[in-house]
């Protein structure tokens, strides 16, 4: 019989960019296309998408996209995927909503976008799949039963077990419950919080912690959030207006996406709660709440603008209180602190997680992830979504709950799994790793050596060095053109740059004779880098260019 | 009367390069010389040391430099200042050898380091110096009663209450209870886990996790620790003894202190219990532990080489056990994570802290704090040692115990700190900004303007674009040379110069003329600048050299 196999192509490894391919026959279903962030040794790179060149040339078996929800992590690379490859999308409304903004005209015109709603039966191929509601950290999250014809896989989609969710909407149980009667042959669960013990709070416990501090501010309560944490912006303007305080948003994001929500009936907020940002000075700061992007300290977000006072209209301003709703994405801890300390170094008191529990994770932490597992009794278990040492957790918990270990697979991206009704089998690796992006730069324009070479460029400057020289006799003609960036200050380059001509003389001198113009160039590069070295311990990068004449 | 003078000048408003001047009359007292690493957006910065221009002027003044204790952040700045300032530096004996070995051939011979120890009493100028101990992560360390003409001023140190620490030497709560029956004027203390409630749990906890992991671990165990936590060694070495397994340390600096701890009876370890680190394979894995640096996963480490398979004679195979026994500093959570995972990745059992309890601070947390402010009940108080958002909590604590808010200062570096015997004035502002350190270039060699040009190198990379032209008709000669790092592959490349060549030739017919060699440079470096933009969105940092001919 035909196997079933499973290749993860992103997010196992790594927290972001998620994507695998099912595939059975020649019929591929592809379940979510997400980008990543640039860690902080990767400068200049915009962000990371998949390498997906496993289904190169395999354009026609593709059935479907399904997608489980509309973060980044998970819709990001679909205007890259979708320019290559073609095929209809499923969505959720809001995700749908989301991902459209994402699409150019052309690919807006192009790409079927097809609806997709908790508790659909979608046929695609030898694949159904059934979405089913789960909680995460932005409405219309779904994870997903995948009927194969070796049986059932299910995908949890990002979740939390929260039983008292703002919406009044809790992950559906009695689905997995279902899923369990009918047996599951694979499940493929989110691994995020495999490092955190216990339960993942409600976002409903956030009310008791955001309306102390609501009740304890004098001034205004600015509050910042992920643009797309649309419980939260509901939970913020419920609090607001309890306590009789207008809100205003701040950002672009947050507008539209506030707007997008108000329309498609995810958010439910009275039209005279709202103030526009340009009125707030209209009222009293006590009855004012301002609801901003910019949670990760950014620099262009409109906390991190605050931070320094660099936004156009607002300004922090003594007695001001700063809720910093959100958790910090690993990296971005020093800009995140930084942004607190300069609020508080303009007077406002800056309240955050984990300091005050102004925050919840979407993500299930280890109690709900056996709960999981227990609920679904997979035969075989597959942790996805998360860095190695998540997975391997996750592992370890699925093996406390019963399931053998043979019958889990821990593997990084590109790994491809076959399975058979009673086998499991790690198979060879195809390519998995980062395609980056740096403005129209993708994949191999901007390889790993330039991101090296920009690292070596960061870390010692650059240092260009032009001069004429003769041909013949082999002498330097006028003086050399020296320029540096990033290596050392004015004063000190001066006197470098003064002793490095009688150093080019002297090179240029003993390779007098029968050398090429390249000879000479590194000739005086090795010469120059290595006075450099003795001088200030650097070695910057070096451009020599020799200009032969006569 | 004269007023006493506190002038912090590194450690208020950052954690690292702790130091603070006390100054009375015309007499000066330092505290601590420390240095702090670079952020990650400080490319190229091996590290920072205080701006202490203040002090600049003054040398006659100072009197003496105290060291409460051996870390580079109290004692990594002192070769740079002992190079300009001439004053007899105290220390206890272990925090002595740790200097000494910093000090070049040079300053060893000029500097006067002293003996210090917890009980002694040193007079210097206007100030009586009472050092006491206190637990911390390494040993022999102090805090310091400093009487002054107008009152008693108490510096905590780096410290945590520990009841039942490794060396059975707890801090010394009876002087601080002496201290206090002679009342205190002012307090300076350390903030660093102001934002963590409750009690740091005692070194001696650590036996327990340390126990559970050797029990369980069957081949060897990998213990990465900080060089100077010598309680940590200490305490591994017992564990390790208990378990039958001998002891083999990676690592020069590890090997460095545990030579000289040992040598100064601050570790007690039998010789059999050692092994050299080239024996371990000399017996079987379950009795080989080793201790190694590099808990942060710096690149050149023990363990930053073992994750990547780079060590000369350690492999990390299938069965290892490694401990973490360390926090993560913050802005080192990438590249710790990235550690983890490869150990993983090449079989090892992974356990860290915070997922295990296998770490605790050396640092008090809120209610050793609020245990400190009770027992001085000082009349002033001076939260150092932190980020602005550690001292403001640490303020809000010391209000809850029941200092009045005017009578505590949250100030950053450089605030002149004026006390009379009932008033405290924050006065005007001297240097306390950052020194970079680079190879051999310190400070203004070094500026800030230096960093952001290798930012900007490092987000775009950079453009060398050279072409001879004839000076009088303004016209091309030859190919220009265009040379880039870090922009993009070269098969982008080629493309962007192919098209560039044109682009030269045209802006020069257009500023055919009158023309300087400068404008020239500049029409070309602006042409260019904007065909990348537009061909590849970014804007590497261009230099343009013409070389005028005829």
């Amino acid at each position: 019989m035909e196997k079933l196999q499973i290749v993860p192509l992103g997010g196992l490894g790594e927290v972001g960019k998620n994507m695998l391919a099912l595939e059975y026959g020649r019929n591929i279903l592809i379940v979510d296309v997400g980008m990543m962030f640039p860690e902080s040794d990767m400068p200049g790179v915009d962000y990371i998408i998949p390498d997906y060149r496993y289904l190169r040339g395999k354009e026609d078996r593709i059935r479907g996209i399904i997608i489980t929800h509309g973060h980044e992590d998970h819709i990001g690379a679909l205007p890259h995927f979708l320019q290559e490859f073609n095929a209809p999308v499923y969505a959720t409304t809001l995700t749908r909503g989301l991902i459209e903004v994402k699409l150019n005209r052309d690919l807006q015109k192009r790409v079927k976008l097809q609806p997709m709603e908790p508790g659909d039966t979608i046929h695609l191929g030898p694949f159904t799949v059934e979405p089913y509601h789960v909680c995460h950290s932005i409405p219309d999250a779904v994870g997903l039963g995948i009927d194969t014809p070796l049986g059932l896989v299910v995908h949890s989609g990002d979740y939390k077990m929260d039983h008292t969710p703002v919406d009044g909407w809790p992950s559906d149980i009695a689905k997995l419950a279902e899923f369990n009667r009918r047996g599951v042959l694979v499940l493929l669960a989110d691994s995020t919080n495999a490092t955190d013990p216990g339960t993942t709070p409600s976002e409903s416990s956030l009310n008791v912690a955001l309306s102390d501090v609501f009740r304890q501010a004098n001034g205004r309560v600015i509050v910042a959030t992920f643009a797309s944490l649309i419980s939260r912006i509901q939970q913020v303007m419920d609090v607001a207006r309890t306590f009789g305080r207008k809100v205003a948003i701040a950002g672009t994001t947050m507008l539209k996406n506030v707007k997008m929500a108000r329309r498609l009936g995810y958010l439910n907020v009275p039209d005279d709660l709202l103030l526009p940002l340009q009125d707030i000075n209209r009222l009293p700061p006590h009855q004012v709440a301002i609801i901003a992007t910019g949670a990760q300290g950014e620099p262009h977000s409109i906390m991190g603008r605050l931070a320094i006072a660099r936004h156009p209209s607002l300004r922090i301003v003594p007695g001001d209180t700063v809720i910093l709703s959100s958790h910090t994405i690993p990296g971005n801890e020093e800009t995140v602190h930084r942004v607190i300390n300069r609020l508080f170094q303009k007077g406002a008191n800056v309240v955050y997680h984990p300091v005050a529990p102004v925050h919840v994770s979407g993500h299930a932490s280890q109690e709900e992830q056996k709960m999981l597992l227990s609920l679904l009794r997979p035969k075989f278990f597959v942790p996805i979504h998360g860095e190695l040492r998540h997975l391997k957790q996750h592992a370890l918990l699925a093996q406390e709950v019963g399931i053998p270990r043979q019958n889990i697979a821990v593997v990084e991206n590109g790994y491809i799994l076959r399975f058979s009704q009673d086998s499991l089998e790690v198979g060879e690796r195809v390519p998995g790793g980062y395609v980056f992006v740096d403005g129209t730069l993708v994949g191999d324009a901007v390889s790993s050596q330039i991101i090296q070479d920009r690292e070596a460029l960061a870390a010692s400057g650059v240092c260009s060095v032009v001069f004429t020289y003769n041909r013949r006799q082999g002498g330097l003609i006028g003086e050399p053109r020296i320029t540096a960036r990033g290596v050392a200050a004015a004063e000190v380059l001066d006197v470098l740059i003064a002793r490095a001509y009688p150093l080019i003389q002297q090179t240029l001198q003993a390779t007098r004779g029968a050398t090429s113009q390249a000879d000479i160039e590194r000739a005086v590069e090795r010469a120059l880098s290595n006075f450099f070295y003795e001088q200030v311990q650097s070695r910057p990068e070096m451009i020599v260019v020799a200009v032969p004449l006569g």
